[in-house]
């Protein structure tokens, strides 16, 4: 099991790859045959040279993810609550999710599911 | 499918239950045969007879919910982040926790998940 120290540090190293544009900071925490399922319900992303796909994609968005609340870890999991805000032809929106993250016993993260849906992604000023 | 405002409203009730110490409340959002596992990782609570027993012994404790952030609604769950506060013997404590609900297509809850760990648990002031 990894430990809670090194799941904390992950979930802060995904928020940052992100706030430094860094795609493969992001891929090294996953595990080569992670699953990746955003939105909850979509087609998951399998393997490392799809999830890397996947957050180009998102990268080319030029997404900013912020904290919204403390990390919650437990077992084998890392939980938090954080929101997206991303700027589009039509203005600029702010999606609230959750991720859960479970890792194995690498401490990679085997599987990555994020919580959102439409009711969650408004425009704003 | 449940509705996005039948689950959202779910989650609601499940706060307004616990303000209202009402178990009854709470217990009827669940399927007859949902499972609770709180947190993750400790065995699961199978049932609603035993789900009941869950909720008095957490009733008992005289625990405050408080929703922190919006109810991030997709497909068939509901996830949420709030804080509980409560009083023991040694003073007062804050958990931060996320629960992930999912629903059967009765709109009852069919799986409960509760992301907290020891870390989450905060003596406060």
């Amino acid at each position: 099991m990894p430990t809670h120290e090194h799941m904390l540090a992950t979930a802060n190293s995904y928020i940052d790859g992100f706030a430094q544009h860094n795609v493969a900071a992001i891929i090294e925490l996953f595990a080569d045959n992670a699953t990746v399922e955003d939105p909850v319900g979509s087609t998951q992303v399998t393997g490392q040279a799809a999830i890397r796909n996947f957050y180009e994609h998102a990268m080319s968005m030029r997404l900013t993810l912020t904290l919204e609340g403390p990390v919650r870890i437990v077992a084998d999991y890392a939980a938090f609550p954080f929101s997206i805000h991303l700027t589009t032809s039509n203005g600029k929106r702010r999606i609230d999710a959750i991720d859960i993250f479970r890792f194995n016993k690498d401490g990679k993260i085997i599987e990555m599911r994020a919580f959102w849906g439409p009711q969650n992604n408004h425009q704003i000023k």
